[in-house]
């Protein structure tokens, strides 16, 4: 049965294409990640009021690759005894923000805290820094792409890892159980910040951007569109915008992921395209599933948010019995 | 200042249309209810596994207006004293379902039950057995929509007041404190449920369709559509369509409200647009609070459903300080 | 010349893809068809005005899968003599109806009489008395879905094989020459009866779905994308969506067609793809003929109406000098 | 009940805008029509194939504005006797095509003879020997548009009053039974005709263009958009399209019509818009009748294809008991 | 004639919208303007090869509202003596560039130099160092939208100010006939500079956005759509984006224009609408002249860019014989 | 890096489909411009005002294909002395026009004569005295396209051909340095024009069409569309379109070229697409560049305009140090 189904999910599985990794890739990440140990998290909590009087609410900031303050939600149950929780860090898709506390009313009923940041500049309320220093098109992708150093990418990457450690700082988290999940671009900051921290312990990566990027850009309706544009608009520097998007791209840093990974995939996709999420999947070492919906286009469902939940319980050895 | 957008909804403030009520429309209310007053309800529930410790989630169905059972979750927040929770009943927008449990965990975290119904035949696990008379066209607005009697809206109306009445039903709910909220149909059926039952105390009806349906037909791209198709293809039976509607239009069953309502309403809504959520609104003669949003079209935005939610906490008289 | 488009014509008549017929296809449609062949149709049959002098206008009904009363036309040229007529057996396309007598007044001036059924609950104006055990998704196509005795395509299909006995038994038309024709849904419905009844003599399968339905679920903008969309909200239930259409798929019953088949596709066609209909066709191993359009879509051109009316002029063995 | 589309309706009964008419108009028109009353018709006709043994078919030809043959079936019943029959002459819609005898064959089983012209240049076999004098946009309405004397209206008009006459002129022809019948361009030609010929003694014009053109340039979707698309492209020739159009131009002309008229409207149609439909017919002063269709847009149903068959058995003096 | 076009443009000649103008409008202004009056400009320039050897290409920045280098082309007909000549400065739409020189080789020709800037941040090479203090929706127009201070029109203005300036202090400009010219944004800056800048002596204004932004904001697909879609994601924030625009709008700004102006206008430009574009127009007190296109969208035609150029030929009393 | 863009480059540079020549092809092209050797060009011309001094505008006609007058602007720089220019001839894209003499301003100041001519029948001021022997579907592309003496492609191409002959018979022209320039149908031209004439020393080809037509017609939305809707009108004509077009595909033309070529290709142009260009310029035996763009679409870009001078430039022999 159903051949014309499983023979796209096989092709998708043994698809392995060239990498574009450039050959400092470990050496910049190295240098990178090193510059920014010693950097001060400069956090800032404070309890604010909600309906939801099963839930503590922080409004927090903290510093990521620069001195933007970052706004994020720091949320616990509501609980008498000193109890650490395990905390979800979550990353929102593109153009979007780190949403409502009763969006994660789920997981403090599942008894996890959750970290949902702002990622920079995008519709929350985290403005951002960062110097344009050349033209750009419309959205965050395009500002500073013609230098890996100046790369949104970067800097988000940055401010996403830090994330982890600003939520793992936190006294109501259980630092042993920090885990990640996102959608899109917050899939792609999500397999990013497992590939290049210590700090997760497990990911859940739905419908993952800055996976394969070289393909994404050609084929696809995503963020990376935008850089098709800019490309468009100035020719001449297409090799330095492909070189600056290598040193992100989960296709050439999945193999340094080492902790257990759920990815999700629509094969009617046309944003992050099934091409795109298998060949950095392909590529992961560690303990691994992918769920793969054949009818989905650039969406998660309630069904793969279930699984996610699940997914986060058990790695949190929550008894779901 | 904002001369174009105040003038916009000042012109909506004062916009009455003609009513479309039918002269039986009281009497054919009247009859119908009682018809369902002794009718048992034949429901039952059921205890299920769910990630979240800290919500009890309940499988149940119940029989609205006929003999169908109708799906529906019912969740109250774990407890372990005998406390009585208000609740609230959620109906879902066109085409959609119950949903899962988790969609509802902030409702559960700010102290409230809540039941939320699949409507009959639409994506949940609901079928239904109401039987075809006549052709009709794809969706289900139009199968039985020539006669009052047979017509889809009467029966997701009666399934809908009895969901309230199964809501009062359960030991965990305080019946003096049953609640209502939806958004589109959702929203269409909070109003007429709340103009025709006297079991909900408050209602929160975001976007709603239900109303106004002479313009609607005639103007929008909602469900109402599909009855326009109809027409469209048997002409002969515009009357019909229109008098089967008038019994179920919120414009002319509004001044039987006598609950506290709020109410939302996108400016470019082209679904449920602002004409008929308006000629609706302004026919309301209880407590009413009218919250316009100029530059959204068909959705529910994160801020508006955090206004309902404070309006459902005030109104279970929480203390929200 | 035109090497472009006959290399993708000499590609369609190639292709060959993977079976998807269960291992009980034989039983079940043995079993199936044995049911019915003693249950009586039930019909009903009634003179009605017309303005077409030249007409016999029949509104008529009769019964196939279930009780419903399907209405259909049946049309005869006014002739004087008992004379027996062969007749055309119409089935038409999703959501359409049974149209208008006038729709067939070609075929009665070629001396044919016509049986022109409605598909039941689509939009002419017939009903259905199918229950609905289970959600779906706007259309026809996914009530009952879950389950082969529920689906509806069964029951369209057993609706569509009792058409062709229910024109054989009248009295003015000819049984040894019963003719099927129809497009798109149409056409699939002639194919699956071409396969289904000894009834039939010839078929006319435009455009025809039902057809390779694995791949048209998964690529198509058919009907099938009902049933990709109810996979969607309910993944678990992609294999019991899959098995279903597997008893209805041209594509495993093809080789059981005796009589001759004219088909025709348009290589532009998004709904009833190239691919699917040329994958029927390739198995059918009785006499056959493909029109190949290459740039049109999913509509069936006069060109090739006249083509079928000469297809069935032949096999009615009218003399066309 | 009804009251927001009886509302719009009553509003398009009373509308009444300025006329365009050039204080020529009349004199126009006389001399025009006097330079083409001797000019021979030069027909052909031949008897040709078909599989319907209930209708002759002939390919005629004749001319109109100039020498350019345009083709036209002439269709009759197939009778012995010497008999003259009501005939329709048919006109299509823009970028159509006089058809496939077939499409006609429920006239020919009411009793009427059919001409069905092709309009010059459009996709039927018929060119033209117009001269092009300047540039045009895509689409047959630009092309001489700045001179009254080589304009494609003028052409097109000409030649569908001289199909009226060779239809007149045919044998099988009862002259005192000539009517018309067109959608959308074929509605227009169908009116002007009526105004401009006596030949016709009546004629319905489904969703009729060439009406009120001064409102349809700026605000539908129809061929005008061409003349609107050159203007965009030739903004000095404004005011010449514009007198161009004035003098074929229904709004102006349909005081002139003495004979029996239906027209449809779609109160939904973007291309020939109620405001361009009621304004010509609240200015026809004969018999006339307006059937509106509130949910339709540009298309001719079914039912309103049958409302004509009676109107036109109605005025044949059929018996249609 | 034309009756329907003539209404609708008198119509727009007599619309008279509410104003917006905060009350400190003009102090603003006074403030910001004086502030920056001592400003260097710290100008560079260089002479870069062109292919077109009768032209003289400089490569430019200057600085703006703050110290971002603003990239701009000074181009000037290559002449032998010491001539000065009159100046073109060009701004342009939205998302655009300064383009290439060969752009405004027709100014060259006519005996014009041209200076033709970037606006900060959009597609060509100049960057911006405005710091974005919140959150913000895609595009350019919502960062710092939140106060007039940190507005991005606030800098654009300011930066199109001071480009009037840096054209005027070039040597090879004659600081007596200095003109603006811009379509869509450029036009909006072209008003915007006319009214709080000595410099320029004349002013084209395609299409200009900029105006009655209450009323596009709710209306147009302009850039103003930014805004709204901010507003949707921040409805607290309504009152103060209104806020803001006001004091960049020119139908607040328009009566202190005091310059000959020639604006255009599309009567189907759903971007810079009709209204907002008229409402503008009309409230300008000096020499001024519409073009209005009955039938033009959102662009600029070749006809309209003759009539500009005829414009600016005038006002620098070319002999134009 | 860059590994998918780069494959996809290299797969078209591979891409070598079967020709589409028939057996005549030379023979139709000797024998067709031997009928043409000796055909006067009949050309006008006129100086006219232009507010651009520095240029002298000619308003000329002449003739190509038969007896139309051809509208074409021919421009030369001014210039005391009695030098011969270096001449551009352009043809303009599908639908457009000779333009506007300021369109051309950029050759002038490089010092090139330039000749924009109109293609006849489109939006310029030229229109066509060709005759329309059949019907055709809307566009310029079908009327006459059943037989290769009467296909447009001929005219135009004749047009084209000997417009590169009234430019160099114009005494301000070095007919030793004529060069043709164009887009899309100018770029097709450009090819076509060099294939068959001696006059032109060198062509710039932007996303040409006229290449690899069979692969057009099915598969892109360029004007081919037109041939494919008129094939899916009449059936029976689909290899006397194919015919027709063969002669006049540069796919079989290319390989007659002996001058510099430079072609330009978007990736993702859906109209002129990278299979048809490459398929085309890979059968170019002369020099040749081409000029591929990963993200366009189609259009020309600001760069391949300026590559494109640059090119003319250096085959000038201008000095651009």
């Amino acid at each position: 049965m159903t051949h014309a189904i499983e023979a796209r999910i096989q092709e998708l599985e043994r698809y392995n294409p060239c990498l574009t990794a450039p050959a400092d890739l470990d050496e910049f990440w190295e240098k990178t990640l090193a510059d920014y140990s010693n950097k001060p998290l400069n956090g800032t909590r404070e309890l604010v009021h909600t309906p939801m009087s099963g839930m503590n609410v922080y409004r927090t900031t903290y510093e990521g690759a620069d001195d933007t303050p970052l706004h994020a939600w720091y949320l616990t149950p509501k609980s008498s005894n000193e109890e650490q929780f395990p905390c979800v860090v979550h990353y929102h898709g593109y153009g979007g923000s780190k949403g409502m506390p009763e969006h994660f009313a789920h997981y403090i009923l599942m008894g996890f805290a959750v970290l949902s940041i702002d990622i920079r500049g995008q519709s929350g309320d985290t403005g951002t820094r960062l110097e344009q220093p050349y033209g750009a098109v419309k959205g965050w992708l395009t500002p500073g792409i013609l230098d890996r150093e100046t790369a949104y990418y970067r800097a988000i990457t940055l401010d996403a890892i830090r994330a982890a450690e600003w939520a793992s700082a936190q006294p109501e988290s259980d630092p042993n159980r920090i885990f990640l999940i996102g959608g899109s671009q917050g899939g792609g900051l999500a397999l990013i910040v497992s590939a290049l921290s210590s700090v997760p312990k497990a990911a859940v990566a739905h419908i993952p951007n800055m996976c394969h990027m070289d393909f994404g850009i050609l084929n696809s309706n995503s963020s990376l569109s935008e850089a098709a544009e800019f490309v468009s608009k100035h020719p001449e520097h297409l090799n330095s915008v492909l070189h600056t998007l290598s040193y992100f791209d989960n296709l050439n840093l999945a193999p340094r992921i080492k902790i257990p990974i759920m990815i999700s995939c629509g094969l009617k996709d046309p944003c992050c395209m099934p091409e795109t999420v298998y060949a950095a999947y392909n590529r992961i070492a560690s303990e691994k599933e992918m769920k793969v919906y054949p009818f989905d286009g650039h969406w998660v469902s309630d069904g793969q948010n279930r699984l996610a939940m699940e997914f986060l319980a058990r790695h949190a050895a929550f008894s779901t019995s």
